[in-house]
């Protein structure tokens, strides 16, 4: 985090690495009062108190093998590739897959001017956030939350199938038919003329329901208190 | 966002809406002076502007026909299925795709307590943001961020092609190495009984660099800046 000047966003930007399991903070030039009031806060993160403080961005990344700037584009000429989060975020895992022990570095900017081109200079290539309107620039603790987000999310998961959940079985489906047919009986409900075709289309109520196994015993019991209420 | 406290929070979210193209906030019961405080703040989104609010979570999801509730897990017994944020977006995408018209509500609940449970009895099914350690809650404008990034990032970007940048052709990177291997030679590098040897070395060199056409002008100068100063 380059010039960091809420102590805000340092520290909800510690929080979020704590939340997907990023460990190495380190803080170029921050606004002094900021970061120290950050660090002291109460409840401050492990991870906040032994962030790093350097006095140039060249020293934050020296030991860095890959070096990606974030930017909300759009308002100068950059002469670096700019990236999409979720492409450049698959680059970076890629990276870090092939050489684990070559550590990734990734810039943060001040809030109100974001990286200069002096820090810009020191990376190999740009990431931006895909917002609606470039112009509309992100939060910064927010926008280091995504951008965690993104090599963090596992995109296996978005294929997921449904939890399991065990359907009634026809049994059962049918024991609550028969009692809810019972119930509307009592109640007046059903016409006596027409009762063939209404308890089908009861029947057929219960099924399209598609009521869970577990739900069962909660629903049998409603139904029983109610008819022994009715009569 | 259900009981929010912190004014920054309601704030911060609003900004993430307007960043990724979401368009109603609706608060339910927020803490008067929070609400009253985020949205006359200088620089108020117009969208904070036109919340709505609501004394029941109820009346503000009347009109949705899916509602889903945002959880930090493990810390009680639900009832729910508790979705990862990667496939529950997923699953919001479709709906919407199917009902464009239907709305879906997004339920966030307050920085201290989350969701309650009578929050929660109005939830189709939960999401949780995959954090390494569910113990650790997030910070509620960051989770807000993350949940709208799900929803807005393209799938598809993250399996794009790199961009073309157009390789120097072979004469150019002729162009270049016979310049480097005069100001080598210039500069006594080259030692005359192996430079066949060195000048092969430095034509491979060369190649792998992978010069891009548009730094071709740039290192030609600097070359023969170079040359000019040795001769």
């Amino acid at each position: 985090m380059v010039e960091t000047r809420n102590p805000l966003n340092i520290g909800a930007s510690a929080r979020a690495m704590a939340n997907f399991g990023f460990t190495r903070l380190r803080v170029v030039k921050p606004y002094d009062v900021a970061f120290r009031e950050a660090r002291s806060a109460v409840g401050a993160a492990p991870l906040l108190r032994s962030a790093e403080d350097f006095p140039s961005v060249a020293d934050a990344v020296a030991d860095c093998s890959l070096v990606v700037g974030t930017t909300s584009v759009g308002h100068r000429e950059l002469q670096h590739p700019i990236r999409r989060l979720e492409y450049g975020g698959r680059l970076i895992l890629r990276r870090l897959a092939a050489d684990p022990a070559a550590p990734v570095g990734l810039l943060f900017g001040s809030e109100k001017f974001g990286l200069s081109n002096d820090d810009l200079s020191h990376c190999h290539w740009l990431m931006r956030i895909p917002t609606v309107d470039a112009s509309l620039s992100m939060n910064l603790g927010q926008a280091v939350a995504l951008c965690l987000y993104e090599l963090a999310r596992d995109p296996k998961a978005a294929g997921m199938r449904p939890e399991k959940i065990r359907a009634a079985g026809a049994a059962e489906n049918e024991q609550i038919t028969l009692k809810l047919i019972e119930a509307l009986r009592q109640s007046g409900y059903i016409n006596p003329v027409t009762a063939g075709s209404t308890e089908e289309k009861v029947r057929r109520l219960v099924r399209r329901l598609d009521i869970a196994q577990r739900d069962v015993p909660l629903l049998l019991g409603m139904l029983r208190q109610i008819l022994w209420k009715l009569h």
